[in-house]
């Protein structure tokens, strides 16, 4: 494996460009917005004064965190009454930019330690695809574009970075490990929630029919990259070998492939499915498109979202000797190369949205 | 005021230098093992399954957590047997280098983490001058070498950067500021303990009488660091104004100083005094130079403890424009200066340590 555990699950820039960039995880997130809330109205909750517990599984820089996290505290509020203790656990990544995350806490307007001086915020830095918390500890889980990242690279994808693009031996081995991460992700999270807990997901969708795949959400912004990298291969301005590195462990599922470790009673572990559903993600850069027509702003913004979510991760198969700088030289080059092909070929994301809302069973 | 509260309670560069090089401060949180021990074995517990809490107020990267923290475990498992879980919070402030800490805590193989699985670790980026965990929720709190810093600067030092090196109107001012301060930290504390729970805390000691203290600790390696940032004015490679703006926020308390809240009777808030006491620093960088004479040996280790425990924060003083570059560049010069000065003029350290045990009262 050319990859180390801790260099997987989507590396970031530091300096919070992640938290300006991620707008359609922002979007998707919102959409599940309501079940979030709903899930805060019908968890267990015991009398007495023990903080009740939130944990963020992938939290990243916090952006994205402040407004769902906000809304469930004030759902958990209407319940708790005011005073009671709210901890809210970020978890990510150890290498993750917590400083930023912190910081966002602190100031940002939007955040959800505003208004409530009973909140305590905090953060564990470490691979969700372990144990990051006590058994029985967490009252309300919240997961939002995050475990679309694998936690290892099962085989190297043929022509492409992406998993999705991959075909064969390499697919297999993608909906393998697709697989497994999932069911160890749930079954770590079923043991750290309580007793009538939830845990409510996001994941970027991917349709269930192969064929429309390739046409629909990110993939074309996938295949502009890859043809960008080869370019760039071509002209000398990265080597075939730092190319072959290049691969982004993420692994968007099938609606049935999330389903499938609850088949066939809706149950697995003490995990119950209690929704799961697909959106459309709205896209308020194509709609400010279809109605100014500024293709350059466009542009800018699918590249900005591409840069932010993925460029970092593909720029960890440079070659080390590049340092910072090369890899922001590289970034800049790939981001730019993107944006004029997207203004040459002006055509909206689609992305979908899927949430799913898990309760865990057991005595109350 | 020239500096935010979040520039304040010592800045540390990145990529584990603090790890490396605070040794003095590791041998001073060595001396306090046993008493934390002790700690660990006499605070209140009860039965069934809710997580032990440990708190670490300011744990800087981590290193020097290691071994005070897995000492802790070690004895509280004696009392509560292998499974039930342990919380332990690293508090620092939020731009802490927090990825060097959860580093540290999976990989060094002195973390506590290494024979304990149901250990979990977690961090909380906020100043300690804040509160930063619930009511009632900290078993055994640990702080070392950090309730030093001050919240604030209250007034600038003279021809001096460091404040016991002041005198009148501004020494008075940051008598006041430690007082403040330390009123603040215990009062914070005594909130976030529960019953019968402990308080460690350890500190770089200041002698009761004032002329001995010009002449012993870490006054010496100031008063050198004074000269070079004289010098480096006078040869313009820093500007007067920046030098003006470079100050310590550190305040060493006398032993009377630090029981002065605990007046009449032992007991400030619900925190009563178990322990107070005063200990030489052991220092093998001196015993080492006192067999081998090796006297460049004694002042890298000397001017590598004094860049990683206070250049940062004088650095900070620079202008902005200056750049991360900048501020390495004088790090290097005064940390170059010092040795020079160090090998021409070899003297021990003599620190001491004081380290008070508070024990939470209240109903059981």
């Amino acid at each position: 494996m050319p990859y180390g555990l801790t260099r997987l699950h989507g590396v970031t820039e530091a300096q919070g460009s992640y938290n300006r960039h991620a707008t359609p995880q922002a979007a998707g997130g919102a959409l599940a917005r309501p079940l979030l809330e709903k899930a805060a109205r019908d968890l267990a909750l015991d009398a007495g004064d023990r903080p009740i517990v939130i944990a963020d599984y992938g939290s990243s820089q916090g952006r994205n965190s402040l407004t769902p996290i906000r809304a469930a505290i004030a759902a958990l509020r209407t319940r708790l009454g005011p005073h009671r203790p709210i901890c809210v656990v970020h978890v990510d990544v150890a290498e993750n930019d917590f400083s930023t995350l912190f910081d966002v806490l602190e100031r940002a307007p939007d955040s959800y330690l505003a208004e409530d001086p009973d909140v305590f915020p905090s953060a564990v830095g470490r691979s969700f695809y372990r144990s990051v918390l006590p058994p029985r500890h967490v009252d309300l889980g919240w997961s939002s574009y995050a475990a679309v990242w694998l936690s290892r690279i099962p085989a190297m994808v043929r022509d492409h970075f992406w998993p999705p693009a991959s075909t064969g031996e390499a697919r297999a081995a993608f909906e393998r490990q697709g697989a497994l991460d999932w069911n160890a992700f749930l079954a770590l999270r079923a043991r750290e929630l309580r007793f009538g807990g939830r845990l409510v997901v996001v994941l970027p969708g991917l349709p269930e029919e192969e064929p429309s795949a390739a046409a629909s959400g990110s993939h074309f912004l996938m295949d502009h990259a890859n043809a960008l990298l080869s370019e760039m291969v071509a002209d000398g301005s990265i080597t075939a070998e730092e190319r072959a590195r290049m691969l982004l462990p993420s692994y968007p599922r099938r609606r049935s492939e999330l389903l499938a470790p609850f088949e066939p009673d809706g149950c697995f572990d003490s995990l119950a499915v209690e929704h799961c559903e697909e959106f459309p993600v709205p896209d308020s850069g194509w709609t400010d498109y279809q109605r100014n027509g500024d293709g350059a702003a466009l542009a800018a913004r699918y590249a900005g979202f591409y840069r932010a979510t993925f460029l970092p991760t593909l720029a960890s198969g440079l070659a080390p000797e590049r340092g910072a700088e090369g890899r922001q030289a590289f970034i800049g080059r790939v981001t730019e190369g993107l944006k004029q092909r997207l203004i040459r070929q002006p055509a909206p994301l689609q992305l979908t949205a899927q949430v799913m809302v898990l309760a865990k069973q057991g005595p109350a």
